[in-house]
């Protein structure tokens, strides 16, 4: 069988979650965080599968979660989103980027990615026959060049791809960004997947700049969100697509066969935690910026060199006065020689500068953790 | 936005469920059950949720789960499946046909599929941007004409979709039947993808002649199952993949970033419930074919004219007696008029056989439910 993905193996945080696994490392690859979802979403999921909430669930998502989600997005970002038409809850943030770029983007299109991004978008991209043209963030702080995503649009291109907070560069979108984003776009028919996981993950005060903020763009956009960053469970795999009614329904007709709906009892329990508890994500911005400054204060005490971080749960660093192996080797090292896993920057670049010497730590991780892994950095 | 899937709208599933609904009919549309899962899987999904199995899944499925899959599969059908390179756990069987056929079929392919088939395999084949050609299944007994199969294959055809026990006609392959498909694909590149998800649901003594019995045809197959259906939680929306390591390999490149990986805690509930439960299935014939014959017997009151089902939760029957309705607009006054849903036979088809008045009843369903609806279909 010949390969419909060439160039794709086994994803990195499978690579790197297995590496580590292996040699016992610190695992600051993978996004995940060492700690629980909250106790009260387990006891609710529990109550709903009690409760009988066992079979299929409505294929765009449960009612009361897609209520719960509209009332958010308009609290939050002045948003008004229908509950019946505007919102699909999906198997993960992955399942809804598929689905956004297979409802969206035909063969021949396409579809503008700003680099370093995250490993699925161009995977999604080949598979419905269109092409990924890469845009690169520019350093050192990964802002997004305008101009040059504006020169980048095509009679060809159908979608554009943008990501804030972004992983794995930690950058975020300021007001601004949002303006200039709707200034490029106005005139041409591209639509806008926003991938906006880490929404809940911002520090330093900064306010997220969702899209939804942004009625021009929101018109043409479909907005991905996760329940497992926000609520500490990567591994219930939810998430949920925001579209204007006419881009849900195409969403949806792909979405009800790929997988046509989404683990049941967790909806319910998703649904009661934003009603019962609806300061949750307040708390995110102060809990994980502690974690953030401990990591880099963490940092300090080893060769590695901190890049600034707006957002999200990574922090991006340079080795070069550790290494000059490149960024794989040097994780592999890292794992093997040193008991501590990080992820390679390489893999989120179509061309990745040669000499870049970044990789990515996860710092949503337990003080132990953290303090397990830094004293093993130490001794670099 | 233009629709890249014209000929679909939103599944008849949801459409019918909805329906009953709002009219609150007797829903026997849709399959699943009415009764719950087993008490030991809800308890075993709480007590993995408690040991802190939130975090993301191994991508290609929790390896205690994997194990007990090559367990099963070399048990009932003496097939030899290696756990690490040959299986991969999906959210639900729906997510399985979308990634094997995204694995193997390139635009411009060919995928020939029998008909009547289940509603995700076209809309499946045709976003990969290949063509389903039909051949029909043949009537009274919806049995394969292999001949007419091996006419349909052309130097374009790249796989061919079979479904026993079949959804929605109830009919089950022979090993005769495994023996014709394996002659007529011996001298092809055709792929096989065998949806197996009623694998344990067949009546009267038959065995289910699963693509793993068959050596010469496991080498070339994606075979599915579901555990929503074995274990009566559709709701939880897990299946399965197992295929040979070339055919994984490259089901595992989509779906890795079709999904990554599905909901951690109930596989490793499903885990324990098939360690410690391994009888769990083996009673599922006795039970189903009880429903079935109490189903028929229910109708036998009514101007219905049940058609034979070996396997499967659901029974074909023909409405001629009763109206000249064409099946959905039936459907639609069943509903509305007599409380009772049903699915017409046509979204099923290519191309519905004017003149035909088929619906299917989901029989899994309890006594009462059952009863409940029959007195309903008696005053026809
Ligand atoms: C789906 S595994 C990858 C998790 C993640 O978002 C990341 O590590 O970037
Ligand atoms: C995924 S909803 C449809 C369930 C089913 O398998 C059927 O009713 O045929």
């Amino acid at each position: 069988l010949a390969t419909k993905l060439p160039r794709v193996g086994t994803t990195i945080f499978t690579t790197m979650s297995q590496l580590a696994a292996e040699h016992s490392a610190v695992n600051l690859g993978q996004g995940f965080p060492d700690f629980d979802v909250p106790p009260f979403l387990v006891e609710a999921l529990a109550q709903a599968m009690r409760e009988g909430h066992n079979q299929y669930a409505p294929m765009a998502g449960v009612p009361a979660l897609r209520e719960a989600i509209a009332e958010k997005a308009a609290g939050l970002y002045g948003a008004r989103v229908d509950a019946g038409s505007d919102i699909t809850v999906t198997s993960g943030a992955t399942e809804a980027i598929f689905c956004a770029v297979h409802a969206a983007v035909r063969a021949g299109d396409e579809v503008i990615v700003l680099d370093p991004c995250y490993d699925s978008y161009e995977p999604a991209i080949d598979l419905a026959g269109a092409r990924a043209v890469h845009v690169p963030l520019v350093e050192p702080d990964f802002h997004v060049d305008w101009q040059r995503v504006c020169e980048a649009i095509t009679p060809r291109t159908r979608m554009l791809i943008v990501n804030s907070p972004n992983n794995p560069t930690g950058a975020v979108f300021s007001a601004a960004d949002l303006d200039a984003l709707a200034a490029i776009l106005r005139e041409t028919r591209v639509l806008l997947l926003s991938d906006e996981v880490y929404e809940h993950i911002v520090f330093d005060g900064a306010v997220h700049q969702s899209v939804l903020r942004h009625p021009e763009l929101a018109a043409r956009s479909f907005v991905v969100s996760s329940f497992g960053k926000t609520y500490h469970c990567t591994g219930w795999k939810l998430g949920h697509c925001i579209a204007p009614p006419a881009l849900s329904a195409e969403f949806r007709k792909v979405h009800q066969y790929v997988t046509f709906c989404s683990f049941n009892p967790a909806q319910h329990a998703l649904a009661r935690m934003m009603r019962e508890h609806p300061e949750h994500h307040l708390e995110l911005p102060a809990f994980y910026q502690d974690k953030r400054d401990r990591f880099r204060a963490l940092l300090a005490d080893t060769p590695f060199r901190p890049l600034p971080v707006a957002g999200t749960y990574f922090q991006l660093a340079d080795y070069s006065a550790i290494s000059d192996l490149d960024d794989l080797a040097f994780c592999r090292w890292l794992t093997v020689e040193k008991g501590v896993t990080a992820i390679p920057l390489s893999p989120f670049l179509a061309e990745p500068p040669p000499g870049q010497r970044l990789v990515r730590f996860c710092f949503a991780k337990s003080d132990a953790t953290q303090q397990a892994a830094a004293e093993r950095l130490r001794t670099l």
